[in-house]
Parts: C-alpha cells; structure tokens; sequence
C-alpha cells in the first residue's frame, strides 16, 4: 500500500517542489533545505486509510498534494468529517500522534491521491527551534485546525440536521447544469455524523418541496432558492 | 475591571510563583526568566467577561490560578462550553488572538477568581526558539486542545442529548449526600449548546425515572445507579 518514490529529495529539489505551494514557498531557508535531506515522498491512492501509517510511523506529515480528510468514528461505525488537509498545509494529526503516543487520535484517509511529505520528529522540533518562518507556518497551522474544529462544534450544536444537511448539499454541489452533488447517502451521512437512514429520510423531505431531484448515488438540485429557504 | 499587581514579576520570583504548576516549574531557565521580567499578573474575579482584554491586548496567556472557560455563543445567546483552562496550562485561545486578528475566535469568561501571566507576543516567539522546555510545553498546550475540542465533536455528534445531560450532573456533582449540581438550568443549557426549555423538560423526565429531585437553583442524585442507566 506504501509507495516510495525512491531516494530522499535531493537538495536542489525543495524550490522546484513547493513553487506551486505559497505557504511553503516562504520556507525555503537553509534549515528547511536540511530537514527535506531527510524527507521522504510518499503516495497514497484515493480512499487510502492512512491510520495504520500514523499510528506505526512516528513522523511529522505535510500535506503536498491532494487531500486529506480527517474523521471521527463510534463504535457503531457512524462517522463525523473533522476538518480536511490540503496541499501545502501541515497534517497537524500526525503532530498530535507525536505526542499523544497512548491516546486515541482521529482518524485519517487520503480522500484524493495523496502526496505527503514525512519528516523525522527530531527535525521538527529543530525547524521550530531555527526558522522563524516555519514557526509562523506551523502557529498557523495549528490555530486554523483549532478555529476549523471550534466552528465545526457551534456548526453542530446550533443548527439543526436538516439546514447541515442543505449546508452541505450547496458546498458539494459540482457546476454542471442542474447542479449535481456525486455522494451517496451513506457518504453525506458520514460527512455530518448521522446514519445513512436520517440522510436518506431528510432528502425524501427535501425531494418534496421541490428543492432537489433524487437520483442512484446522486443528487439534482433542481431548485437552488427553495434549498436556500432551509438555510435562511 | 483590570487590576494589575503592581510591577512586572522579579527576576527571583518565578520558582516560587510556579513550584505549585509542575508543568512550569520544569521551565526554569533563563529565556523564561527574562520573560517573566516583561510579564504582568492580572487578576479578575469570578464571572468576569475576559473578551474584551482578549481583543485589544495583543498578549499571550497562561492562568496560573483558578479556571477559565471557553465557550460559543450563536445569536441568540445560545452557548456551548468547548474546554477549561486551569491553572499552569495555556490559554491557547490568546494565541488564536495573536495570529487571526481578523477572524472571530472563541469567547472566554473568568469562571473562578483567576491569575493570569500575561506576556507580550514577541516573548512568544522568542521562547519558542530558545527553550526546548518552552517547546514541548507548548506543543502539549496545542494537542490537548485541539484533542478536547475533537473529542466534544464526537460527544455531540453522537450521542443523545439525554446521554450527555447526564453525563454532566454526574461530572458536576459535589461530594454531599446525596450528591448535588448546583448549577441553574440555563448554566447546564450553556454548557451543552442547547436552550433551558429542553433542558428543563429533560430534567423532568429524569425526575420521572426517580435519579434525581429537582430544587430551586440545584439538583440532588437520589438514584446514580438509575441515572447511570441512561449513559449505558
């Protein structure tokens, strides 16, 4: 399931690397150079559960192409999407593996392909130590993943089902005409912490007052200022 | 409302200021003593709004003494309780402060009288360079958050509202027999995101099933066992 892409980065890479990633573009200092001697490149395909690999390897990940999304599940199974990670940004999880090493963590799988960038503890401990950029990169990290969680809670505590469930619906809905959102059921459920059988009786609600089409493993929205009505 | 304790801290006083917050006193050295040459001790009493110093001042945070909750609120005054810092831990929130200026964070009230050490940023950054100790302190800081306010995704997102009311009488109970919340109906609505209308209807029922005795300001367990069986 792990593929190496060969040796460590060369020295003269990191530019070529991270030209298309501004928030590491900044980076390019010499400790940053250093650490990335010690980098390896790893790819994952889409739907890779990338748990077994956080809880064995003790490294310290970024994100630098595709997207990660991280997750909580019960013991039922049902799921709740926490926040997602993508190119450019630090999978703060993995810090938190570091240093919660007896403590149940989240969980993670490569929602795109993936292309992580892993690095040694020790290195990163010594960037915070030696590059005040990557101290400001890596603050910032972690107050986003912070504010991303902390609005997630308020999102969940003060807003009933059905208006996450159209919430969700608009942000996912894709550009052709009508707007189409390509997830299942089960996949939506997933996404707000629900079953799969209150996504499915909530749609039915929303296929009745005319706000949306449902299709096998799609859903139509046919009328984009009706599903608004839920969101007012 | 502020009330500052006279000057910034003496070179020979952080031992004894820390000796009782083990998570400090292993940062004894000299880059956390000059700090503290530049820290302010504020203190402010129980029940004090702490977002508007949070706002203007540009400072980063540890309570040394007494609690302060974080918390949401959405529009209608609704709140939900997100976590507690207490004393030797950061308030990871004014860090928040520090790097999203632009955004909205969290909002936090004094919920005891409270000691804070407040230190100007660039001490911030300075420490984090210099002190290794300062590091993983730090770093603790930032993974517990982010695994509490995880953690209270999941309460919410799975578990019943029942479940969780419960969960909380038993977590606030005194020592007293019968063990007793003194807590208001609107207090326990605040720490859950919900309204004191559902609160107190599933108060009712709770009465009903004989765990508990409903008086003015307060809640007797008369049955853990019996209220036990609800987060079973």
């Amino acid at each position: 399931m792990l593929k190496e892409l060969g040796a460590p980065l060369a020295k003269t890479r990191p530019i070529g690397l991270f030209q298309h990633l501004p928030k590491l573009a900044g980076l390019c200092d010499d400790i940053w150079r250093d650490a990335l001697d010690t980098a390896q490149v790893l790819c994952y395909p889409a739907g890779t559960d990338l748990n077994e690999f956080f809880n064995q390897a003790d490294r310290f990940v970024i994100v630098l192409q595709g997207v990660v999304k991280v997750y909580e599940a019960d013991d039922t199974g049902r799921e709740i999407t926490l926040y997602r990670v993508y190119g450019g940004q630090i999978l703060v999880l993995t810090l938190i593996h570091m240093l919660h090493r007896t403590r149940r963590c989240a969980l993670a799988m490569a929602e795109e392909d993936v292309r992580l960038l892993s690095l040694p503890p020790e290195y990163f401990d010594h960037m915070l130590e030696k590059s005040e950029g990557f101290r400001r990169y890596f603050m910032t990290s972690m107050a986003n993943c912070i504010t991303d969680v902390t609005q997630l809670i308020t999102h969940v505590s003060f807003n009933h089902l059905n208006f996450r469930l159209a919430h969700l619906i608009r942000r996912f809905a894709d550009q052709s005409t009508p707007c189409t959102v390509r997830l299942t059921h089960q996949a939506l459920a997933n996404e707000l912490g629900t079953t799969r059988e209150v996504v499915s009786r909530l749609l039915k609600g929303f296929e009745r007052s005319g706000s949306i089409k449902l299709n096998r493993g799609s859903i139509e929205i046919v009328d984009m200022g009706e599903l608004e009505t839920i969101l007012q």
